[in-house]
């Protein structure tokens, strides 16, 4: 077919647009991913996949894992190899039409969205020298049901998003309303201190990334490190030795600045340059 | 036209699909309300639109006024009268499409579908004897930038919703994170307590209605009441000597039951009924 990105499919049907009726639209009802593609392939694609599932397991939509390949394959065979050495791959599962109201549907026919976007262009020193963050004025609510999910309901992402357009700050750190540390807008956060790797707790708020299970699941014991999930607040990040964001399209961006109230520089440190290293 | 419901129009066009782009699908980026149509007029339509406008307003959103008016009576014009003597009016506004992930578009063209739904139709003694109410397991997360807004981040009415299938239990009541009474999962929650009504106050989550704001705007200046919004907890419910809910679709009923760990029997009070009469 032709090389024109965003190129989409909804439920197999290139081109096909949304129902207004559909929950995804009406309601947030819905989940998605976003993965990085490298010369054709997705790193990382089984925990994509596997956290996906989870998700729709968790809001109780019946994402068939076979379809869900198949859709997935049937776009990436429509772009040339050229157009999918560096793109991006959006998968967005809503629980489709029907239900009274908020009420589900008794039967649910997921609507299943895929798009190859052009990849995401970052400066090269974002990873080699660092980036430069605020702190957001926006928290996150706090909801067990929903935290660790990626799901359609993005605006509290959206509003501190909404806070700097200073092209200098490439991310923007969120508490939770209980002045929890909590991540960035599209990353997660890590801190070291005392030679131990940290991440926050998330089963209040938050989004629970790849890229950090995959750091925390694979990089951390091939490089022997200590490692944890803990409630974070301000405090610790500002007395952490080292500090990184991750994500999947990304990998990790060490943070070389904190603006704001209490702004720190951290140097770029040794746990963060290996976890850079074997990534 | 047809007489076929829905009958929907995006931007003004009558059977216009969504984009897959589009922000409201891709993170719940919009607002909505929906409406009783009352033989051809919609009741309460200036608080609706005032809400939308300033919904919008809240979230950067530039919905232009004209627009909603002159797409609404589009719609409504298209039907025959007989399907407009009774209704329901659904509009959802979202950001449009544009943007690199969260960030807000440079300029942004919203998305305004509009579509007439068959009418709702509860059991007629919903209102004349009350409903039988549950208190909802899900709680919601307290944002006060987000709280008051008819948002379409609402997967965690969804999730209270999906709690029961009992048809003989009418509403779900939501407590948020912090223990304080909100609101039921499609209506606002009123007490009367010592001849005062009251209402939760909503700075930290749930949906502020129409129909709330024309009860404590202009029912109760004409009945001379005493009546206040207030933090409320399951504490004041259970000890309340009359309980209702409102929405601008159904009105009042009446709450004559509450199920669960404390259940209550509740009476279909003097100002319950006094409310009913006038509206």
């Amino acid at each position: 077919m032709q090389g024109k990105l965003p190129l989409i499919s909804v439920n197999g049907v290139i081109g096909q647009q949304i129902s207004p009726l559909d929950r995804g639209f009406a309601y947030g009802d819905g989940v998605f991913e976003t993965c990085r593609i490298d010369n054709g392939q997705i790193p990382l694609w089984p925990l994509h996949r596997q956290r996906l599932l989870a998700s729709c397991d968790r809001l109780f939509i019946p994402l068939q894992e076979t379809l869900l390949e198949q859709y997935v394959q049937l776009l990436l065979a429509q772009m040339p190899a050229q157009e999918l050495v560096a793109a991006t791959l959006k998968i967005i599962v809503t629980r489709g039409e029907g239900g009274r109201g908020y009420r589900l549907p008794d039967k649910v026919q997921p609507t299943l969205c895929i798009g190859i976007f052009p990849a995401a262009h970052y400066p090269e020193h974002y990873a080699s020298r660092g980036v430069t963050v605020r702190l957001c004025q926006q928290r996150l609510g706090c909801n067990p049901a929903l935290a660790g999910l990626k799901h359609l309901n993005r605006l509290e992402h959206i509003l501190a998003r909404a806070e700097w357009c200073d092209e200098a700050i490439a991310e923007g750190l969120l508490l939770d309303g209980n002045d929890h540390l909590i991540e960035a807008t599209i990353s997660n956060l890590f801190i070291v201190k005392n030679a131990t790797l940290l991440t926050p707790d998330l089963s209040e708020a938050g989004v629970a990334g790849v890229m950090r299970r995959f750091i925390l699941e694979s990089l951390v014991p091939q490089l022997g490190l200590r490692a944890g999930i803990k409630k974070l607040t301000l405090d610790d990040l500002l007395s952490a030795d080292e500090v990184f964001l991750s994500n999947s399209v990304f990998g990790i961006w060490p943070v070389a600045e904190l603006l704001g109230d209490s702004p720190r520089n951290f140097f770029h440190g040794e746990i963060t340059r290996k976890l850079q290293a074997l990534l």
